[in-house]
């Protein structure tokens, strides 16, 4: 730490900002394993994959040795709009909780999307448009990622079919509101628009749908319409890769001042913010360069990391995309219908999966009730009402910072606050008024998770 | 112009950060005609307003002769949470129009809150705590102002009660949800909490309210409660005061940059960003240094300024208040029912009304679709997804940038971009859906609000 005062926001001008994307699979020593064609099981080729994805994008997957991939400069320039993201010191949150631990968050929800879904949004219809693609599908659960999307979408003029979780889209109209202004088609899913969607219908026509299903019937329509292309707002290492902005920004803003994180905290659902906050001090790690500790947290409800298995699944409901290996609760898996917000997808990234059984990350999950309680308590400190998601990471660092109280260790705590609350307030009313409850999947919920593995070995 | 590359978004430093706010009044050679008291309509002393108001606050709503007024320190701590606010260089607006203007809007939505509100809660709260009051009470209409002043009592720990308008508090829960989750107690408005709140129920049980009477609500409660004071979000001098942190941070920007703005373009409804926006150009105006003009842009539906008498008014519809000199549909008028947000208030700041009237402000209304085109155009161009209030800025904007394209003028436009539209989705749902509407008041409208001014001369 140097003696230079650390302002309460730390920005960087728009020289400082990366020029790259961090690719920290090139300093894994080991690779996650290859994705397996659903069909034969054998090791994707990038050629199986250049139906659903763009070119570019399936070849960002599939490089795991590159380092450092410059960022285009379309893309930086659109990244100027709203980045770089603050990183700001939570003074008023060290005091209240009266701990002599520093924590700091990266706040990626100043853009309208309200999340760090943009980052990547941009990057897959940059490449799309380069690639003589004319519209996109894509699925929205809580429905940060349809927004990102169609932002993104809309700047490039790029037709985007957003197949939305049909719960979502009754409970969030607000959410589908956003993503028409921004020219979006937004579908509640399942829908008869497509052939698994009216398969599923068929089956149990009064389903709320699902994430897993959205997914298929979006890669349905992409693979069906004449150039036209999916887009995946998590999970995958191309994300992962866009989303290494946050970290490589926070690096440098940390780095101007002398400041070297202890611990480094991030919600994970997909895995997409968690693994591009800690990209670059991961590579630290892998390198030797490092002993930071690494904390993924994740609601009990949805617990793939602390009670999945590790195994090849799914990345969907109708089993249409390759096999990922994952920790992952079974393709049919589903949280239970009191859990609020995102982070509710079945897997985990398969670059995260991989750090966390090779232990370089620890997990925890926590009830949601509990983050509710930290989520109202940073709001009336630091002023941002948080995103439920994000404030699964806020419920990390309190517990960090407080444990630093106990033992009096000044530890630098620095945690990924993903986005903001504000299409997320039906869950804060239940929250205030005492409604909101909490629910820990039993074993038996589990292992009828686990009997959708695909049987493969 | 100077040469240097104008960045897409120009921050300052903390360092940079105004230490002042400047009260444009020390440098008007004409002061606007002081508020009389309701009772005997003798010029009102400070000691009239000390039962209502902080004695600060009041101090600073009679202080027409210092030009710089030192921001304490602990409120700039406080301004360090979510400033400063990006001054934005609108090049994918600019590229849009094809317009040779250069289009540069200061972007106050970075904030719960969603708005600028902010800037004038934090100040109030931090008097009202330092001299002693444990509860404040306020009313809110759209909910910028009651979310904003909830965020500023949860920091300080000060007791909040917002009446809020009861047509807005049953189409905007979420708005009700936010300023809960901050601790606030709100009553829907009119409510029998209050005498005159009684009073209005009994003569017309099933009415949705006004901010005129909800004002009444809160300043009654104010009075008649120990420790207990009103605030007031927009209109008076003293809030103007504390929004000219905007216009002190865009100066300071744009001289780093050697850029002088030939138009500044605000919305106005209170008055209170549009005065904040503009308070240090138009003393560089008044003294001389400047020739730029000030446009004010206010609905079609509530055209107190193109439309309404500069006449002596009360702020509310309880005839609580002291009489104001100003613009003024007169305080019984009420917007159509088919306006869409803010901007709703029967008066105008005194101080931008007396600068209007002596014609160194000019003032524009707008229908609403054509204020939701541009509201829809911004939005995919550069992103944000602007508050109703805001966009009227935006299409005052736009509307002087087509100009420049017709006469090839380079001219640099300024404009207020206030707030965030994220709990306007439903207006930009009728929108979407073509089922908004736009009114226009007949004269014999406004001749039934100009029917309520009060008798006097």
């Amino acid at each position: 730490m140097s003696d230079k005062k650390i302002p309460t926001k730390i920005y960087l001008t728009e020289d400082e900002m990366p020029r790259y994307w961090y690719n920290v699979r090139a300093d894994m020593k080991e690779k996650h394993p290859p994705f397996l064609h659903p069909a034969t099981l054998k090791p994707c080729t990038p050629e199986d994959l250049y139906p659903v994805f763009c070119k570019e994008l399936v070849e960002q997957e599939f490089d795991q040795t590159n380092r450092f991939i410059e960022i285009p400069e379309g893309i930086r320039e659109f990244y100027k709009m709203y980045r770089p993201s603050p990183l700001v010191r939570a003074y008023c949150l060290e005091e209240a909780l009266g701990t002599p631990a520093e924590i700091y968050y990266k706040f990626e929800g100043n853009n309208t999307s309200g999340s760090h879904k943009l980052n990547s949004a941009v990057a897959q219809v940059y490449y799309a448009k380069k690639e003589g693609i004319t519209s996109l599908t894509t699925e929205t659960g809580a429905g940060q990622w349809g927004t990102a999307l169609s932002m993104a979408c809309a700047f490039y003029k790029m037709k985007l079919t957003v197949y939305m979780v049909k719960v979502s889209s009754q409970q969030k109209p607000y959410r589908k509101a956003v993503m028409e202004t921004y020219g979006a088609t937004v579908i509640p899913s399942p829908s008869d628009t497509t052939q698994i969607g009216r398969k599923i219908l068929a089956e149990n026509p009064t389903t709320g749908g699902s994430l897993g299903c959205a997914i298929s019937e979006a890669i349905e329509t992409a693979v069906t319409t004449d150039k036209c292309r999916y887009v995946l707002g998590s999970v995958l290492d191309h994300v992962i890769l866009h989303q290494s902005i946050i970290g490589q920004e926070c690096k440098i803003a940390l780095d101007k001042y002398g400041i070297t994180p202890d611990v480094i905290i991030g919600c994970a659902g997909g895995g997409s913010n968690l693994g591009g906050l800690i990209a670059p001090f991961m590579g630290d790690k892998l390198n030797g360069k490092s002993d930071a500790r690494f904390i993924a947290v994740e609601p009990a409800s949805c617990p793939s990391l602390t009670r999945g298995k590790y195994a090849y699944d799914f990345g969907d409901t109708g089993k249409m995309t390759p096999l990922l290996k994952m920790y992952t609760l079974g393709n049919g898996f589903m949280p239970s219908p009191n859990h609020a917000g995102g982070l509710r997808y079945h897997g985990m990234s398969p670059i995260i999966s991989k750090l966390y059984d090779d232990g370089l990350i620890e997990a925890r999950s926590y009830e949601q009730t509990s983050v509710f309680d930290a989520a109202t308590l940073f709001a009336k400190c630091e002023g941002i009402l948080p995103a439920p998601e994000s404030s699964h990471a806020i419920k990390g660092a309190i517990d960090e910072a407080l444990e630093c109280k106990k033992t009096g260790e000044k530890k630098v705590i620095l945690f990924g606050l993903t986005g903001t609350g504000y299409f997320d307030l039906a869950a804060y009313m239940a929250f205030n008024n005492k409604t909101m409850t909490d629910y820990i999947p039993t074993d038996a919920d589990l292992e009828r998770g686990f009997a959708t593995l695909p049987k493969i070995d």
